[in-house]
């Protein structure tokens, strides 16, 4: 029941990919265990430098001889606006002092992100990496062209049927449709941020009648049901965040991991607080004081690097009042365990519910 | 593969219920071709006035002799805030001279809406109705009990798990699950409005872990892919609305049809403008114009109320912009169908996509 057209294509027993969780959670330890467990782990490049991309790579390869992948953020340009900027200092000053944080933040140009995301890529295809997965925007034609010289795998992710449509159309193999379950950032690249919260119910059935692309599923999936549904639904695969970060390979700090099994789902809000772009995790202090601004605050990344030492110091004062917490919608199947014994739960769930339909 | 515990208790063929949309698209022949095809047409009793509700009631036992069930609106209390009154009326007052609107909107109150609540809850009672289904809230004990004494089975609706725990707690017999996919008003009841949006693919699967009820999911599904996605996420049944509102029987207007089966899924917005409580529909001008004030409109219904004549003008006079377009956020599924060819089309669809799994 599991063989499709997408894992033939990337070679792997069951179509389960582990979304690219940057910024932590996604040690080499859980890239590999997901390939090794049958599914597709996935290196998150999104704030790696390059020479960090590179160690990451050869450490999975150590840690596994099957296919994985790597995801990139595509930048999109911005401009340090001077009064967002000074009105963010204002609001973040407090915390600064509350957290004797002394460091002054390092704010990165659209030229600098541009010139690493190119450095990324280079890697990517020096290291001959088949499958190489794209957030917040689609490649320019001329690097689809050279990755498809060298017959790697792309794709991309979409928010709303229109994404989807654009990255079919850009020459990609595959889309991964975020659902508005999705915890972590927003994919959205076009349109309005805010009109771009697609449940999955509406998200794959639409995408899967106009995309001819193999689709993958991400939002809310944790689970053999979660499976079953998205492939109903019409998707070839899944993409879970959430249920890989919870375990015990994942470099997620404990505090997040606690905080997410302790939660119900009412309390995955999506907000802008922690980096300038929609993106969705548990409630806490930090995003009820910065609400009332969410709307005026520098753009992404700007934003996430002026609180980046206030996330680091709360995770080392042991509190989740000041840490992005992403998560999904369903942290109520969130399960600590090994990679291996999720894999072998999820995919025990759905094979028992295909002969109980 | 059709008959499980819900269609035995309701006596229904198909595990398919049309979603109760008040304020027009719910005609008699509407309620009774889903009965009449094998599923569960529920008249809209919302806001019918008891000798609406008992001539509906007549009129739809005269086009079916298969069960159907009815939906009331639990009273939630309000009060008539004279400052946020004068704003709402500041704000519709050049609607009301663009539309030459000269009647007077007239303001209910809280007890007048209980008292028809009762009335409303007699006339089912004494006509013997055996399913009831109640959104905006939980009935009190007495009258669950008084129901159960007539052997009715009730319905409540939830929007997070929480609120299906209280539903289960209270005696009720099944529970409608409604994700944020779904179009018209959020039944939510507890917590924070803008914090109970959960894409049916994580809210089908938490709520079944904890509840014993049935589950009912409603929210953008609108075929046979759907309805086996809820099934496998462990619902029994599905709750329909979009995908009955464009079909042939439907009272919902022309433009409102025509609205939706032209729009995308990006376009269905969250709005309390048209009623001050949070309703997912297309997004028009009224919308835009009133969106810096949704958090400061009066209270559910008198919002509802004050904007009842500029959506009869606007309708009368043939423009959408002034209409409330309730739907989904799957409109890329509608079709334009009778109730019979839809019916027959999904359950056909979602018999094949059995066999092939």
């Amino acid at each position: 029941m599991w063989k499709n057209e997408l894992t033939t294509l990337f070679n792997i027993n069951y179509p389960i990919i582990q979304a690219p969780m940057a910024g932590g959670p996604t040690t080499s330890e859980l890239v590999a265990a997901v390939s090794n467990a049958g599914g597709l782990g996935v290196i998150a490049a999104g704030y790696l430098s390059p020479m960090q991309l590179r160690n990451q790579i050869s450490q999975v390869r150590k840690l596994t001889d099957k296919p994985f992948g790597i995801n990139v953020f595509v930048p999109a340009n911005y401009t340090a606006d001077t009064s967002k900027l000074r009105k963010a200092n204002d609001l973040l000053k407090p915390m600064w002092e509350e957290f004797q944080i002394i460091e002054v933040p390092v704010l990165p140009t659209f030229e600098q992100d541009l010139d690493i995301f190119e450095q990324q890529i280079n890697i990517i295809m020096e290291e001959n990496i088949q499958i190489c997965s794209f957030t917040f925007g689609i490649p320019s034609q001329e690097m689809v062209t050279k990755f498809k010289k060298n017959s790697s795998f792309l794709i991309g992710t979409a928010t709303t049927v229109q994404e989807a449509i654009m990255i079919e159309k850009a020459g990609m193999d595959a889309v991964v449709v975020q659902g508005a379950e999705a915890g972590g950032h927003r994919g959205t690249f076009i349109g309005k941020e805010n009109q771009s919260h697609i449940g999955l119910m509406s998200l794959i059935p639409q995408a899967a009648d106009v995309i001819s692309l193999p689709l993958i599923a991400a939002g809310g999936i944790m689970d053999g049901r979660g499976i079953m549904a998205a492939r109903c639904l019409g998707a070839h695969a899944v993409q879970m965040g959430t249920a890989f970060l919870v375990c015990d390979e994942s470099g997620a700090n404990t505090l997040h991991k606690e905080a997410i099994m302790k939660a119900s789902e009412d309390q995955m809000v999506l907000t802008k607080a922690f980096s300038g772009k929609l993106a969705r995790g548990l409630h806490n202090r930090f995003i009820e004081e910065m609400k009332p601004y969410d709307e005026v605050l520098p753009a992404y990344p700007l934003q996430n690097e002026l609180t980046k030492g206030i996330r680091k110091a709360s995770a080392a004062a042991r509190s989740i009042e000041y840490m992005s917490l992403w998560s999904g919608q369903s942290p109520r199947l969130a399960k600590p365990l090994t990679v291996r014994e999720l894999m072998n739960k999820i995919i025990g769930e759905a094979e028992n519910l295909h002969q109980r339909l």
